[in-house]
């Protein structure tokens, strides 16, 4: 089909050089460097937004904050297109679509995928790969809509999932927000702590605990901010969990610290 | 030199696959099984922990309980041997070598390397090369015996830093023991959240997060308690940062977000 792609970041970009083995895929980024770096690279880039259409799809996959004002100028020019958005909190999305035009179909498709760099240069087929994609319907989702969705994914070479919206935010809340938070303090505690000597003095394990950190100050608010109820519960859940293990490290309960770290690597023995 | 290593789980079984390229190795775990699979990757296997001696240097590379007592067993017949162990708590190293028999020489040499795995098994030279080796000085040390330290390091392919055992602790508190408690808090706050679809719907950046959690509990456990004062200072201090997190994202502060989370990406930086 037609796949037309706004927005040639690391995810924008990794789809369009995912989607491309099997479909004509059209981009188009506001950054002329963008343009250029994805063009060398292959793909049919267009000089505006207006241009990606018509087309069978528009993955929207801009900034976060652009993401509905985006969606905002392709509804109503859309015609039979399917409008994508890869936006990792779907709340703002889901009140767009209710009052979207009738006739437009918007459906959401997150990729958990991502790593430290930015940029179409950062992009590649391979970082989707067998990645859960989360496929979101909207209040303008079809049947039709929702397939295409799980077409293009499986395409992009992830695996699907359907949830609500309000199920999608709980979720990243727990598996991507809150990671990041827990990042954040813990490259903090330590860079105070061994003072200019973070590199020299740590191993693996605290640099897998913080990767997370090295996510763009921007992204990593927006994530925090639009979906800020679900991530404040999300803390207030694992910082329970910490009050657990100070208290049974303040009275010297072996037996307790066992179970609860027995119990995390349960879950944990779930992914790996 | 002949280096003699008590205990062959991941930790001593490294340094045993890495030391015998330019050292002769003799082995000994309690383990049987243990053993016979350090026999068979070439190691010099005896029968008991005295058979260790005479040597140039004991690594002692026990679980943490262990330490203390093999160290007891070895200071009294330890000769000219300089005996080192790898524990990653110094202080009851620290004060069983302030009334250990004078003459002996106890060294701590704590390599900051990890993985999920345990045992002889999960062993190898590469688990070390690069690594920050934290060599620690007792009461029973003498310059002969910090050189030697240092040396075996390197041998190992470690990058040496040297510290006092108090400052190895409040170290080791931020950098291990910590992002450990973060890592459990995260997974089990995952589990709870996704229900059994944890595998299905998390990405790389929440494994990376939480694969602390695939610590041993016991060995997980005895970090936490044995330094429970450091422990408990280093997790408030990282709570606190949770605070201010929290404050942003409940009123709404993108400025001040946006500061901690930039803050913590330079400190992040600064390993990768």
């Amino acid at each position: 089909m037609n796949v037309a792609i706004a927005g040639l970041g690391l995810i924008g970009g990794s789809l369009a050089l995912a989607l491309k083995e099997r479909h004509h895929v059209t981009g188009f980024d506001t950054d002329p460097n963008a343009r250029e770096s994805a063009r060398a690279a292959g793909i049919d880039v267009v000089e505006t937004l207006e241009a990606l259409l018509p087309a069978d799809a528009v993955i929207v996959a801009t900034p976060i904050h652009a993401v509905v004002p985006t969606l905002e100028a392709l509804a109503l020019r859309a015609g039979k297109a399917v409008l994508l958005d890869v936006a990792s909190v779907r709340a703002p999305v889901e009140a767009f679509a209710a009052t979207a035009p009738a006739g437009c179909r918007i459906v959401g498709l997150h990729p958990m995928a991502g790593r430290s760099g930015a940029g179409f240069g950062a992009a590649s087929a391979e970082l989707l790969m067998h990645r859960p994609f989360l496929v979101v319907p909207t209040a303008r989702s079809d049947t039709a809509a929702m397939a295409l969705a799980g077409t293009l994914a499986r395409d992009a070479g992830g695996e699907v999932t359907v949830c609500s919206a309000a199920q999608h935010d709980r979720i990243v809340a727990v598996l991507s927000a809150v990671p990041l938070t827990f990042a954040a303090a813990l490259a903090l505690t330590g860079a105070e702590t061994v003072d200019g000597n973070l590199a020299s003095l740590s191993g693996p394990g605290f640099g897998d605990s913080t990767r997370l950190a090295l996510t763009s100050p921007d992204l990593g608010s927006a994530m925090l901010l639009a979906n800020a109820e679900n991530v404040r519960a999300a803390l207030a859940r694992a910082r329970t969990i910490l009050d657990e293990v100070d208290r049974a490290i303040a009275s010297g309960d072996a037996a307790a610290l066992n179970a609860i770290l027995e119990r995390a690597a349960q879950a944990r023995r779930a992914l790996s």
